[in-house]
């Protein structure tokens, strides 16, 4: 032990005296640029690379005015964490070269969300679950985060059953090009236009609700709703965790809203539910208003609102949470996951000294 | 009983040789004109009477040419059916009149659902409980009305016990001035302009969901959602039927989608369901697919799409319902409830020749 904890002391002063060495690779695209927003915000020295696909690469980044390298220049470096703000294939075909370069990957995609070595981490949820000695961490599925933050700690208070859930997504879940299709075809309503045929959903979505997100699979259940059930039986380890979901796409920008029943194991109140939430700084609980994708839009917490026991039945809770999808649905999360592995190391280079 | 029999002949024979005199209270309203349009394609020789309110009054109705006639005219009138499109306060202070002056009382405003004597009444679900002796009947709840359709069918197969739904429900379930301020709001947008402050929603609804639909009420449930569990449990004959919901209001202009998963007490598959659901002339189901609110615009039927049994529950189904608000949620139920009033004095009328 002593052994691998003084290598951490010895990246831990690498850290001190040099600056932290980030890669982002995806950095072009929505994830990318708010990752970008919170280091420049962040207390930490770091230099950063940014790697972009063709379409970007030799661009320079808005944010910092660096240029987006392409990505066959990343086996050029060496990197204390590299951020995936990629697609799954592209996390798969990378990883090689990503354990070699990088000390640590933090994943957004969701390649590898599910395999039995790799923590799927929400800090304020699971925490615990991350170690210095895992090189490969994920962050889970966007819908799946907002509804753990909300859940876990009704879960840790109450013993959650069951967990029915409906979604309402924004365009840019989908990305820029989902938020571009949205804006276009609101812009030719407006003038009074045909609209192009939607690429990036499978109908229009302007002035429009579309009950499927991802592809449809087996048992006709939708790629985001397995994801749901999957990552949050994972997350929460819940192995017979009941999860029913309709993940649903809106015509909104930014922000998904989830509209939660829970079903748990022992009697709470909403005075107890609010207590269990009460000591999470992730979370922002209103009672009797409630946060709407607009207002959540920016913010780095899930706002939870709407809070109901319906039925007189006290071993259920209703209510609505929203939360920036690109940030605590991605970008804020990784972050923090980045976070956290950083004062793992100075408290396992503490513990030594 | 033949005594009231040979007046309801009588009746029969009337409407034979006169027109049904048909009055419509609101008829400038969205309700109101499309109300209008399914009497102009219908069977029956009516004449109608148009009402509105000080604004609408004095104008001609664009699709029939008719002036609309202040309110207080009405009681110059006598009339077999008066339908109702108009809120609640009005319908309680027009009650009077409306008994006295017309045979029958189609009313879609929710003052008198819940009352003991008044059928509420979705013909496909529950229309044996109309009868000739009752002058009053309330159309129920939109968002009702849909989740009713989709779930009777399987009620009567599996035994309902438990609903968890969520609505994605549009600018013009909140009529005309709700359709309008959505359609501002996103003409501003388009033309970079500030978005003047929402007087119909409570927040902006252009790239919104708003979790909010009606005044939130005791226990922090919203009119809406109180209207979803007080008349369902009447419309199934279900009293202690469990339903948990969130409705939100949508940036959607017509139809409202609701994902539903039921609970039944009898174990179900899909096939099953599917047979269930195979006799309602109402719905349009797709096991694998799915219509959107745009899609369902302008239809009559309920359209179920996305069904799944999930978690290898036996007792559940989760769905997709979407409907047109404006036409089966409110003008289309009212008047299939005017239809069968008609073959009720029919079969009534035979019955005794």
């Amino acid at each position: 032990v002593l052994n691998t904890s003084s290598l951490f002391c010895f990246i831990l002063m690498q850290s001190i005296t040099h600056p932290l060495k980030i890669a982002i690779i995806g950095a072009s695209g929505l994830a990318g640029q708010e990752l970008i927003r919170l280091f420049q915000v962040s207390p930490f020295a770091y230099s950063l690379s940014l790697f972009a696909s063709g379409r970007s690469a030799g661009k320079a980044c808005p944010l910092s005015g660096q240029l987006y390298e392409p990505l066959d220049h990343f086996g050029q470096g060496e990197y204390d964490y590299t951020f995936l703000a990629i697609e799954d294939a592209l996390a798969i075909a990378l990883q090689p070269i990503l354990l070699e370069k990088s000390r640590y990957v933090v994943d957004k995609s969701a390649a590898f969300r599910l395999h039995p070595d790799v923590p799927l981490v929400i800090p304020e949820v699971n925490g615990g679950v991350l170690s210095l000695g895992a090189p490969w961490v994920s962050s889970p599925n966007c819908t799946t985060t907002i509804a753990c933050m909300a859940l876990a700690p009704l879960h840790r208070a109450f013993g959650l059953k069951r967990v029915v859930a409906a979604s309402y997504q924004s365009a840019s879940g989908a990305g820029v090009r989902g938020l571009k299709e949205l804006e276009a075809q609101v812009h030719c309503w407006s003038q009074g236009l045909e609209t192009h045929s939607p690429e990036v959903f499978p109908q229009p979505l302007a002035f429009n609700v579309i009950p499927q997100v991802g592809a449809i699979g087996p048992g006709g259940i939708s790629s985001e709703e397995s994801k749901l059930l999957l990552e949050m039986r994972k997350i929460l380890e819940l192995k017979d965790l009941e999860v029913y979901s309709t993940c649903v796409r809106v015509p909104t920008l930014r922000a998904h809203g989830i509209a939660i029943t829970a079903f748990f194991e022992k009697p709470l109140s909403i005075p107890a539910a609010a207590e269990a939430w009460g000591a999470n700084p992730g979370l922002a609980v209103q009672l009797d208003g409630y946060a709407t994708p607009l207002q959540a839009s920016g913010s780095t917490l899930c706002h939870v609102g709407r809070v109901r026991q319906e039925n007189d039945n006290a071993h259920t809770l209703s209510f609505f949470v929203v939360a920036d999808q690109i940030l605590k649905g991605a970008s804020y999360n990784a972050y923090q996951i980045f976070e956290h592995l950083e004062r793992l190391k100075k408290l396992n280079c503490e513990a030594i000294i």
